[in-house]
């Protein structure tokens, strides 16, 4: 478990609005960064003193060179650092002699390109102590559009997005793809080895940065993973939407995993439990967070899931009708008033149900677009209009239609505007000039119909969504001792989650004994296994002292166990067996996880996946939210279960797990779920191995 | 169920190597087709005679124009006919009388649109009988590259794809997205109405045209799907890859579903198990299409799933190796010999196992880049190397870099045609000259690492496919009559598939003597109900003749059914239950599906679905393809099941349905699968309705 850190707003002034900047480094030679990056501070000049500095001094890009900070004519508040790796210690020493406030830490020390060495460390300590803050290092730079502030090795453009990048280059495809987009950043930072500005500093000040509509971030290391989570859901909850690009990696060998949990549970889901929590939409590559980031900036949000596609010509509209009803959209059949009024002035061939087929109108009349859009969007029969297909070539093959394409392109904004309700455009010619104004008038424009409605089917989703809320951890209990069976169950019993009747034996004359008190039939297990069951360690149904006994001692002979557990038998019949488990993440601390249990647990591995503690609204959510739901509505004549005991169980074993760090894995397995309740079967803990604990 | 049309190829000579064509409605206005399609005849004069023919004569395009096709000088043995609707007919009459062999009709009949109209059939009765190659009506024309015959609306790339669509636009924007990736088209045909020449059709003809290497098709309305699938695996046994884009249509309201196999063997299943079945690769859109063609048409294809992911810095490797690892692509750890002659000259921070960082090593020597290629597509450790991110880009900021891309862009070409594995490129700079050198020399390039991977996932896993077969029907069996369930028995026991006893009674006299002969416990059924099991009409578990009288008095009581069956018991305790059915398509004709059976056929929707009849190995692919598939193989302790027995009951069950066209589903469920074999606990068939028989 990594210790929250502190919280507090960092002093970022001098970093993003520095009075006078000096690039230490700066040359002449243009393969060299600190060629890039002197051209880059130079473009703020006439913003902001900005000193060259190079220890042959002379003169570089035009500019006297100062041999050393302690040169200059007056302290420089930022320091850009792009020297050789022996050189960047020394540096930084003379930036914080000399009076900086913020260092942007190019370079990485020598030997240290990986984050995390012990040079990251001490610059990063030396930093903190003289409470200056340090960028980087092993970084690109910084970039604040607004204070003309590019102290970056390429242009960017400018824009509403804040943008935090842990690899320089994914920064570089992103600038690329958002000015494609026509979309641009407000801010940009390089975190490199973040060896002390981390991602959620940055996030905290992009939320309270005005210019920043919307934050972006590409990080794989998240350093305090509930901190970035709180950071995220704080800037959310803010009216920014948070996008995130990040991959889990392969974890098979990175991790001992002792229990079904601890395989569901992965890293990755991890990670999508903590976005889900704080309201952070997630992405996978770099043209997905573009995408996404386009139909946030653009257009209102749908308000639900239903959408009304307009093509001219059947293919298109075909295609995008299938897409949207994958992506989970619904394309309501229309009115026959709305029908009869879309069907004026289109040819009679047009289809107006649902997908909309002007089907050569928008030839013959270019504004059978804007009038379809119009009908559409004010009808209050759809949440959103996806149009898709030839719209903006009518000009590109008769130039005459030019004009009428942009105010075609005017008139459909303006009935977004109107409606206050989204249309989404995909056309097969995204450079023509209607599809730029489009964009300009805030309507998102794709290249791609998946794309679209990719896009528009996750925000229509996002309206379902409850709002963020990244759960505290409870103050840590009392450590659990030892971490076997009868230890789980009376940990787990203790935070209220019910189990059959159970006694602990040594003998068969104790066995027999503990099974008069239960009652038969009993279930005899073997202790000391990790997976009993698979073991054969469990023998159910005795129905007598002489069956317990007999079983007994063949358990004895086989597995020779250290004890044994005489329990109770539940009429497991008509019920749902589920998994109830929960996991410490080395990043995001406790998440707890519920799925279908028994036989089906691992081969279909259909769970849901939370960040711990939960209380019962997003236990119910979870319960729902798996494949297997209809079995707990109780499907096929079947009766339906207990679905509040069943989340209780959930918000238990979540509230058991937050409370004890040093447990790595926990979990019920089965809970059998009947008509009349919850009842834990069995269940298992392991404890957190060496320093982990 | 369609006739099956007779196959035997269409002579298309004139309509793709005309030696004189003529153009009905020929214009000078801009915005009329006769204008576009003039303008196109045009542009192939130096091959052929062109005719422009207008009924007001003068000139038209700078030619005279005739006023009709009678006053050519000589035949034109194609004519397109591009005038108004009402016009259609005489035109289309016309020039059969004038000695056309291939008509192409751009303009659909009066009111007639929508494909299969009573004027379609009339025209295409026509040209039948004359023996004239109609395409059309309502269609875009047709274009071949190699005979510079260019009858459509707009210029095309030339390339190496044959497409054939239903859709103008589609076609079009296929056009743009292959030129913007550096391909073409060997001809292309517009479908239309598919009056009468139609898909199957082009499949054939293009299968055998040299300059065509790869099929593309746009279409939703597959006429004969046998026979258009069979066209397909011949084309695709022949060495010629078909691409299909199509969408299957929501479905609810369209087709009355019976059983779970009609509502589990969608039309959507039915496209895939006939694309399976062929070995044509399905799309969804446009974009797909091109990508996945660049994969295809670029480069040899990948033996294996085994991938080394390279890149130059470490945001991009890692983005790239986790989608590899989701689209199923393996990432092997690469042999110690490898990683050290690949650490050679990079910087000591860069990251050689896999994926592999150059970490700045390019920008130190573009060469590396070329170098670690090579190492890798000659290692035989991999199957294909996936290169992404910033390459192309050192020129892009660093002019003297230019030339060295380019020489490292023909030395990865070379390396890929020496080692005989792809290289798969995705670069942040798709137009940058070492992209389009890449290009050329057969390398896929791809703007975004998504679509890379997609493609490079999905020609490797295509390595582990049979080669396609398209089963042929066997000849119809004697219709059943009644379709009650002891009929539905005696149908599929005939067909080889093992029942458990069964004898149906009326009275409880009866139904004690059948227990009798089966012996107890037997298990007790009312008939004459659609879902048994789902209404309390199956009583289980009857021990002797008390219980079963008591129990069939109660069914009496409560279901009025018009007879019993009385059944033995099948031992279900260690078995999987399956659900095995088939479906009569209106399309693909008869389907065959298997999936995990009661509780959770339906909720979990895991089944597989194959064109029938299927052999054994087939079905056993069916099988293991299951999600479900470790419950067969034994999962956790459990013995392993006859897989065999199961796989034979999928062949019979395929085979009975592929005999009975009368019969629109029929199903087997549960089919109850044993260490022991296989034993149908149930059954049900039902008849298909009104004149689909």
């Amino acid at each position: 478990m990594s210790a929250t850190r502190s919280v507090a707003r960092r002093d970022l002034t001098a970093l993003f609005a520095p009075r006078a900047v000096a690039v230490v480094g700066a040359s002449d030679d243009p393969v060299k960064w600190g060629n890039w990056l002197g051209r880059g501070a130079l473009r703020g000049e006439r913003r902001r003193a900005v000193y060259l500095v190079n220890r042959r001094g002379g003169e570089v890009l035009g500019r006297p060179a100062y041999r050393s900070l302690g040169d200059l004519p007056e302290p420089a508040d930022l320091v850009v650092v792009a020297v050789p790796a022996q050189a960047v210690e020394p540096t930084v020493e003379e930036a914080i002699a000399t009076g900086a406030r913020a260092i942007v830490a190019i370079t990485a020390g020598e030997s240290d390109g990986d984050a995390g060495g012990p040079r990251d460390a001490a610059i990063a300590g030396r930093a903190r102590e003289a409470g200056v803050a340090l960028l980087g290092p092993n970084c690109l730079g910084v970039f604040d559009a607004g204070a003309e502030l590019e102290l970056v090795p390429n242009p960017l453009p400018a824009g509403r997005i804040g943008l935090i990048s842990q690899s320089g280059n994914l920064a570089l495809e992103l600038g690329i793809l958002a000015e494609e987009a026509g979309l641009g950043f407000s801010r940009f930072v390089s975190l490199g080895n973040q060896a002390d500005l981390e991602g959620a500093d940055f996030i905290r000040e992009l939320a309270d940065h005005d210019a920043t509509e919307l934050i972006a971030l590409y990080t794989e290391d998240f350093r305090d993973g509930r901190a970035f989570a709180a950071a995220a859901a704080a800037a959310v909850s803010a009216g920014k939407p948070v996008v995130l690009l990040t991959i889990e990696h392969s974890e098979a060998a990175a991790r001992a995993v002792r229990s079904h949990t601890g395989a569901l549970a992965s890293e990755g889901r991890a990670i999508d439990a903590a976005c889900r929590a704080a309201g952070i939409e997630r992405v996978r590559t770099p043209y997905e967070l573009i995408h996404l980031a386009q139909g946030l900036l653009r257009g209102p949000a749908p308000r639900g899931r239903r959408v009304a596609v307009l093509a001219d010509g059947g293919g298109h509209g075909g295609i995008a009708a299938a897409l949207a009803h994958d992506a989970g959209l619904k394309l309501p059949l229309l009115s026959d008033g709305l029908v009869a009024r879309l069907r004026e002035g289109l040819p009679p061939t047009a289809a107006c149900a649902n997908p909309i087929d002007l089907a050569g109108g928008g030839e013959q009349d270019i504004h059978s677009f804007d009038r379809s859009v119009r009908l559409l969007l004010g009808s209050g029969e759809v949440d959103a209009v996806l149009m898709t297909g030839y719209f903006g070539g009518y000009s590109e093959y008769v130039e005459t239609m030019a004009r009428g394409e942009a105010s075609v392109a005017e008139a459909l904004a303006d009935a977004v505007r109107l409606n206050d309700r989204p249309l989404f455009v995909q056309t097969m010619y995204p450079h023509a000039r209607a599809a730029d104004l489009l964009r300009r008038r805030g309507v998102p424009v794709y290249r791609s119909i998946e794309r679209a409605v990719t896009v528009l089917g996750r925000l229509a989703r996002a309206t379902e969504r409850r709002p963020g809320d990244v759960a505290a951890l409870p103050p840590p209990a009392e450590p659990v001792r030892g971490a076997d069976y009868p230890e789980a169950r009376r940990l787990l019993a203790a935070g209220g989650v019910r189990f059959v009747p159970a006694h602990t034996v040594g003998s068969t004359a104790e066995a027999a004994k503990a099974a008069a008190e239960i009652g038969y039939p009993v279930v005899l297990k073997a202790l000391g296994l990790v997976h009993k069951s698979d073991a054969g360690g469990v023998v159910l149904g005795l129905r007598d002292e002489a069956a317990l006994t007999r079983a007994l001692e063949e358990l004895r002979a086989r597995l020779r166990p250290p004890a044994f557990s005489v329990e109770g038998m539940a009429a497991v019949g008509e019920g749902v067996e589920l998994l109830v488990g929960a996991r410490w993440d080395r990043r995001f601390g406790p998440i707890v996880l519920v799925g279908l249990g028994g036989l089906y647990t691992e081969i279909l591995r259909d769970v849901a996946v939370s960040l711990a503690p939960v209380e019962r609204p997003e236990a119910e959510r979870m319960l729902l939210s798996l494949q297997a739901a209809p079995l707990l509505r109780g499907a096929r004549g079947r009766p339906p279960v207990d679905r509040a005991a069943a989340a209780e169980a959930v918000v238990h074993v979540s509230r058991v797990a937050a409370a004890h760090p040093e447990i790595t894995e926990l979990e019920v397995n089965p809970l059998l779920v009947t008509a009349d309740g919850a009842l834990a079967l069995d269940a298992h803990v392991v404890p957190a191995v060496g320093e982990s604990g």
